[in-house]
């Protein structure tokens, strides 16, 4: 019997689609399922490929060549412990399991040190690009043992979408959890992304009383320069397209109520564990949560007097105005990938990582949801210098952020006065407002703290800890 | 040998002090330390007092009335484990621990839950005001079972602190966690009402120039109105202290670079798994973090251009420009409470705590960090409606809030216009403009999900779940 090169677990359509993916680049690969009939639909609707059916756990492992390579598709968290265990005595030392699930980074760690004592390799990789991605070409972001990465990495590399400099959009990430902890702060990006873009549509929609389709042609504009990504492309078409049963833009019927999957959540509270300042991905995230809360606001909205003011943009201003918003998006984007990057560096610091912040922008210029061309200006800016502190301080992102930040405080202020709520551009002012602060008022609340609670403080002028006696006006070092 | 009513574990000074307030109220208490020093200083220091000192967990266990009432005053977390299970073998059925550290609400309920199988009651109770509110009256968030509440209801409420109106400043939180996780949120509340502080110091401070003094005058100003609370005060304190050693404003010569113990940010990761909203107090997490980040700050400083805007504040509307930051700050404290008690509902949901909003409000009077003249008026509002869904839906709060936002609108445009960053205020105005919002732009966000990833979305104009085919035109509805 002939071993297959590679076994993918879990047969439903991310599964189902990387393991045509695969083969499609000449490998054989070996399917398994929980439930058989998913396994057989997909080797009789492609009977004419190199997949070969198996039904039984130990006759899909045994059908694979050594080391073997796993590729787990299935659900995220108890699904993925419960094959583990399946799979588990039939393996031998050396094996490596991939899993290629939306999986919580920590739970990586937790399974990769699990199976390391039984010599089997366990790489966590992250893969975004939805369904089609899986198909044709994802993004994808492994984290493991890195000389079982060297094993699959062909693989994983002819899989990949392409850069248009014909790169493989894959890259050995680090170890352990370090693949999906990736993944989940490309996810945190994502969310930031597409609330920059909702607030520069309400700001047109509300604001200036523009239709959905003239605010598309406006995207389809911004496509064409830096902005340019997979998200305004398609926000573009989204806003063009017209309901057939309404014959209203398909925008104008779809509900207010933005759901989320959990990742953008994972790593706002990552960056609070890691003492990050994550404002404008965490704004994105609560502005899901509000959105959520439609009959909530239904009602508020009619109990709460509306802002009679409206926005303060004559139709000579328009255009210019325009012109301001797609700065202040550029602007706020870029605040949103420094603070994400940040807090990349501050994880790998505090997971011993070693991350590649050039390669990680790399990999993400095609196959997945944040695709976009700006991404390869990030990995220049870390390919001059791979210790760079933050994105505002590399010269191509700063000269930027200098040109559009006074376009960013006009849209955010005229969208204030008009009523219009625009949570992420204000993080995104603040950040960088906080950030080229030599002097912040925290010197305030540390003096609080000291006063109701002791807590000490540092001073401006000299080494050591003090505390003051506010009562007595006396200040005491403290020696701890 | 008579009995003592109550024992405390853990002489620190916040162990120490609660011991000497307890005995204060006429209760006899026994005393236990891990090390037995600190115990003899404190029966030396006192030695008119009715306190006995115990240097064996047994001879302190058995010192104690029936059912034992016990006070854990150690460190939160392991200190806390360790202690429970030293004590564990002497204790009886019905046996009480209170636990009075700033504890990680999961904890309480794990710990309650493990000494129910044993028949000891286990109260996890919130303690706020420091080291002088715990010898003094501090405010007490007791959570647990309630029947055992019953039997230290008399001594918690002899030794809090008392309102105005003579009611002791504690209450019956609800079961398990309920009383820590309370506490946990008033600290959030504390982060932020801090931070809106130190945003409106630093306004007046980099915005119009003024003076630490003449700030401080504002703050005391504002402290005789509907702003009177505990940290105006201080801080109105703080600004007029004058560093005995250089002359200078002591705020002047304060590091500006914030610490934290962990109660923010537990907050905030809370509101992140319930779903709330909980925009104003995590960027007061935030705005401490990038404090910390000080010598990255000093460095960005020098290398990202300083904003050239003056405050567009002439002499002439100096005062009312005041005027306005206060409305703001009130405003924006509103905003920030609103969030606070919404958390507090989704949690006391989740959890079934029924947790009784206007007495919480109630004993935040006095004794606690946010005590405040406000706080009265949130009682009044879920005294008049407990079901209250959001406080800015209450007349009182809804009528301060409508004649306050546009003041709340001009400031921060003119923070924002000036460079000074303002992230607390802009997620005041942000939360209450997407609130008051009957329609939202996570219309685009959804539309967004749907085409990537298939995530299906919700029409405005009938029932059911959708997908859009966005390259075809058309919709089909998804029979889950």
């Amino acid at each position: 019997m002939t071993k297959q090169q590679i076994g993918v677990v879990g047969m439903a359509v991310m599964g189902r689609n990387i393991a045509l993916n695969i083969e499609s680049r000449g490998y054989s690969v070996s399917l398994y399922n929980r439930t058989d009939w998913k396994t057989t639909e997909v080797v009789d609707e492609n009977s004419d490929k190199n997949l070969v059916a198996t039904y039984d756990i130990e006759e899909f492992v045994n059908s694979l060549e050594k080391p073997r390579k796993i590729l787990l598709m299935v659900q995220a968290g108890k699904g993925t412990d419960a094959t583990i265990e399946n799979l588990l005595p039939h393996l031998d030392k050396d094996d490596i399991l991939i899993d290629g699930g939306n999986t919580f980074y920590k739970d990586t760690i937790r399974r990769n040190e699990y199976l390391a004592d039984s010599g089997i390799n366990f790489i966590g990789a992250g893969i975004s690009g939805g369904e089609e991605g899986a198909r044709f070409g994802p993004s994808i972001m492994p984290g493991g043992q890195e000389e079982a990465y060297a094993l699959v990495k062909d693989i994983l590399e002819a899989i990949s979408a392409k850069a248009e400099d014909g790169q493989p959009c894959v890259t050995y990430i680090g170890a352990d959890g370090a693949g999906h902890y990736v993944k989940m702060v490309h996810n945190g990006i994502e969310y930031g992304d597409m609330q920059l873009i909702a607030e520069s549509y309400d700001i047109m929609h509300r604001g200036l009383g523009m239709t959905a389709q003239e605010i598309g042609d406006i995207f389809t504009e911004w496509n064409n320069g830096e902005l340019d990504s997979f998200l305004m492309e398609i926000t573009s078409h989204i806003l063009k397209t017209t309901d057939p049963e309404t014959g209203k833009a398909m925008v104008e019927v779809i509900m207010d109520r933005a759901g989320n999957k959990g990742t953008g959540k994972w790593t706002s509270q990552s960056a609070l564990d890691l003492g990050e300042p994550l404002s404008l991905i965490t704004e994105s995230v609560f502005a899901r949560f509000i959105s959520a809360q439609k009959e909530e606001r239904v009602k508020a909205s009619k109990i709460i007097p509306a802002i009679e003011a409206e926005m303060e943009v004559t139709e000579d201003e328009k255009k210019d105005f325009i012109e301001s918003i797609r700065k202040a998006l550029y602007f706020s984007k870029i605040m949103s990938y420094a603070q994400g990057f940040a807090q990349l560096r501050a994880a790998s610091e505090e997971n011993e990582w070693n991350l590649p912040y050039g390669e990680i922008a790399k990999i993400w210029r095609e196959g997945c949801i944040i695709r976009a061309k700006f991404l390869q200006n990030i990995t220049d800016a870390y390919e001059k210098n791979a210790d760079l502190q933050n994105l505002m301080l590399d010269d191509y992102f700063l000269n930027i952020v200098t040109k559009n930040n006074s376009a960013v405080r006009g849209v955010v202020s005229k969208a204030i006065a008009a009523g219009i709520p625009v949570p992420t551009f204000s993080a995104a002012i603040a950040y960088y407002d906080s950030y080229r602060s030599e002097v912040l008022p925290a010197n305030i609340i540390q003096a609080q703290r000291d006063f109701f609670g002791a807590h000490t403080y540092n001073r401006v002028d000299k080494e050591g800890t003090f505390h003051f006696l506010w009562n007595e006006g006396k200040e005491v070092e403290i020696d701890w």
